[in-house]
């Protein structure tokens, strides 16, 4: 076994560690010390204007000369139902009040938005990019393959992965139940549930499945998890919640105490933040929205609706009314720099290799 | 890294896999040619009466010389309440006269049963008993390392390791989401669930914690398994869907069937035959129970409520009917002997390990 193989020849990487898009909480700084110590910084867009991406790309460009990741969300259907956002905004206007915040106007042009944000990838040569949520269209990936351009699709069960690698995405990254923030599905299981499949099953099973490299992700924070991570059939891994505690993430120290005193069991799913299902500390307004008697409206309307409130309470430090995504191994967290992280991660690799 | 350990020692075994209890699937030729080939086999006594358990072990120690292990449930908290009982036993009235079943007469007194089984173990002078849904009293504890039986607990959360660890136990299973059956959960977390942590966020969080042996379960099938399982800082493997489908297992061939047709989506968690979470393949009595609106009845009382009409659908051929336990890992399962599975084992990791 070794810590080299085709996907850090793909990626032109020197360690098989990608740092997750963390849309939210990526900084120009976490994404080019990752990238400069060896490994691949990803800056999290899903959330950017066209032109805070090209801001970001810019100013990565600018304190690193190796490769990195742009990751985008790709547009997922989504029903809009006014009485139900009427229903929601009504539900959410005394959190509103309490943080004096306007209601939001809706902007439901996602696609309108990726487009231009695969237009401003193009033209600023960005090396790498990582999509979650789905899978481009053809037009999309034939643009990207155009110009070289490494394309990453994500992938939460093996029938997502094959359709993944049939579309023709060079790289597979296998989210593991465990892992922290938005779960990257873009199908059901049979019981119409989001599949939540453990990392110790479902990189194996993709593995017997595709050709293409797996990046494994969910519950990985040290060497144990790298190496085991490949000995399962991956080649490189993906960390989230792992560089969110890191010093130049763009994470509050508030959200940083959080996960670092986190236990194990205190992540649960939920919708109630964006629409979407997503791993995170369960907290007040969990609880609160488990209270709310009607369908949660679909991502991205829920998370337009609920995002000032999330973002208000962040800066006026309560845990309680913003989202903390984390994984299943916040005992693992360390709160140092991206570059120790890493070198950390690869010594004791190194050393598990040889022992 | 190696395939032998403290664990292996410990247990008297040559190869670092455990067979899983898997009670109502374990017979004595399986548990036999489990520790013949190598392995620690499991009587899965859960639910056996005294004189059932004695027969099993008498019938193991005539297979074998080798170390086997029995594994017990320890019992737990319940509520009895006569109307539940009564509105889940209406509800069940026309499936019982579909497969002419009488109603059940409930057994309630687990802790005799325990007690009396705890007896026999000691008689028989059994090496390994392994503990599922609990610590047992300390009384028990000591009873048994008087007689130098070897002690293994299950935990599911770092606090259930911790606690395991303390009442004296000599190793711990970790028990992953990924696992099939039933979860061995003996608390619940900080939002009253029972705990759902992926096994490559639970072995090394464990294995930071205690200072015990720690055997991996939970989506483990092959080499890849065992050999990330001690990268993660386990010295063994615990598996049961992986033997549920070898020649010697009791499952039914209709079962075993299933569980290699399955996907790595098939599973869900429910608490619908027994009272108590177990992983199985989703099928339409876990559908039905979805439209019942009242609480479940707590284990053991589900469990002898719906047993007899389980049965005799398994016996009838009627997957649907029927609890179909799987971890999440049903694509990489084999139908070949014990003997053979271990043997593939070994050598895959053993492969893994010199690559």
């Amino acid at each position: 076994m070794k810590l080299s193989s085709r996907i850090t020849e793909v990626l032109g990487i020197r360690f098989p560690i990608v740092q997750a898009g963390m849309a939210g909480n990526t900084t120009p700084e976490l994404v080019a010390t990752v990238s400069n110590s060896g490994g691949l910084g990803s800056i999290g867009a899903g959330y950017f204007t066209p032109e805070r991406l090209e801001k970001e790309i810019t100013y990565v460009q600018q304190l690193t000369d190796l490769p990195y990741a742009v990751n985008l969300f790709v547009p997922s259907q989504k029903l809009y139902i006014p009485d139900k956002v009427e229903h929601m905004n009504a539900w959410l206007k005394p959190y509103r009040r309490a943080f004096n915040i306007e209601e939001p106007v809706l902007n439901m042009d996602e696609t309108h938005q990726f487009n231009h944000a695969i237009d401003v990838v193009i033209e600023k040569g960005v090396p790498v990019v990582t999509f979650t949520f789905g899978i481009p269209d053809q037009i999309t990936i034939a643009k990207l393959k155009e110009r070289d351009i490494t394309i990453v699709g994500t992938a939460t069960s093996v029938d997502e992965a094959i359709a993944n690698e049939s579309a023709g995405v060079d790289a597979i990254i296998a989210q593991g139940s465990e892992a922290g923030g938005h779960r990257g599905s873009f199908t059901v299981t049979g019981s119409n549930q989001t599949p939540l499949i453990g990392t110790m099953s479902i990189v194996p099973q993709i593995a017997d499945a595709i050709d293409i490299p797996i990046i494994a992700s969910g519950g990985i924070m040290d060497g144990r998890g790298l190496v085991a991570s490949i000995v399962l059939g991956a080649e490189a891994i993906q960390m989230g919640t792992a560089f969110l505690t890191t010093e130049e993430s763009g994470a509050s120290s508030l959200y940083k105490n959080m996960i670092q005193q986190s236990k194990e069991t205190d992540t649960v799913i939920t919708n109630v933040f964006t629409g979407k299902p997503a791993r995170g500390i369960d907290n007040d307004f969990i609880h609160k929205m488990d209270e709310y008697n009607d369908d949660i409206p679909d991502y991205p309307i829920q998370n337009q609706l609920t995002s000032a409130i999330r973002k208000e309470a962040a800066q006026k430090g309560d845990a309680q009314w913003t989202h903390l995504w984390s994984g299943q191994s916040p005992r693992l967290a360390q709160n140092v720099s991206a570059t120790l992280l890493i070198q950390r991660i690869i010594n004791e690799s190194k050393a598990l290799l040889n022992s």
